[in-house]
């Protein structure tokens, strides 16, 4: 095998252990944490059948691609809650130092791309990353929405906080902002989510 | 929200129980059982950057895609493991059962395309779904050899047997063929894979 194979293999094999880095959603049915690679892969199928709800035109094989990687560096970082304030402080940071470790194992030019992807998804300026945040907010959202919003209650997080993270949802797709807000607003009303 | 748009949330809340699916193959480290978002997840990543290795040239949006929903019927159908003979002979009809009411839960035109995708993937005769099977196999047999061969040992399956099964890889990527078959003698000289 050569060095380049051998390269891509080792990555291959790397992101394995993202299957172990469990996010605060829980499954549907009040079921058990929900680890990174079950939200990524949820995410890209959701970009794809939700595409036509995108702000502006994208490339979906690169949102796809997006979404299938933008929590690798949580094998090193660990998952930061989107409401832990102080997590939030050294999230970058944590981040940074991951990407380099875990991009490293690919062969050079792999490296770079997949670099960029990241960077163009934390940077959320380009239409395909703004729709991938959409994703990213949508789909914890829907779970969190069948669940009673038992999450949210866990953390005793305010419809305030939510609204604010919510606000990249509506940079990637106004239509999924839109169902979102009704989502929130139901469950303010069935007293699942407290409104400040 | 209109009915289109609760079609497909309604789909994409469904497919949240294929994270619940498991698979006799176990995470690298000898962790737990994998479930099939995992897998699917991982094959869609592998499937993009091996994707110079196929034999002949892919549309890699739709080999990603295709990984991605290739075992959403198992959740009304559930994990067939490859080497179950009995199991085998019912597969193709729960299937089939699951795949008519999972993906009738998705507006008209979706519900052609992911079936089409499934049957195209399943048929093997595009380069695309030839490609995707070649994922299919590589990813549990590299998570398999970084555990010393231990789901083969467990369920006492002969080389003869994972060979019948690679030929598939060989369709899609004669490449990845060879590495496959590199591991696998390696695992039968260390005593992890017998050989009848």
């Amino acid at each position: 095998m050569n060095e380049r194979l051998r390269k891509q293999l080792a990555f291959v094999l790397e992101i394995d252990k993202e299957k172990n880095i469990f996010r605060q959603t829980h499954l549907s049915g009040h079921g058990r944490n929900e680890n990174d690679a079950e939200h990524a892969w949820h995410m890209a199928i959701m970009a794809y059948l939700l595409q036509e709800y995108a702000n502006e035109e994208v490339d979906i094989a690169k949102v796809m691609l997006m979404c299938l990687i933008h929590d690798i560096v949580e094998i090193d970082a660990g998952d930061t809650y989107a409401y832990d304030e102080e997590a939030l402080k050294t999230q970058r940071e944590r981040e940074e130092k991951a990407k380099q470790r875990i991009f490293s194992l690919l062969p050079e030019d792999q490296k770079e791309e997949l670099t960029a992807l990241f960077d163009e998804f934390e940077a959320c300026e380009s239409a395909e990353s703004k729709y991938a945040h959409a994703m990213d907010n949508l789909q914890p959202l829907l779970l969190n929405d069948s669940n009673q919003g038992s999450d949210w209650k866990e953390h005793d997080v305010s419809a305030q906080k939510v609204y604010q993270r919510q606000r990249k949802t509506a940079l990637g797709s106004e239509r999924l902002y839109q169902v979102s807000d009704e989502i929130l607003q139901k469950q303010i009303r069935n007293g699942n989510l407290r409104e400040q």
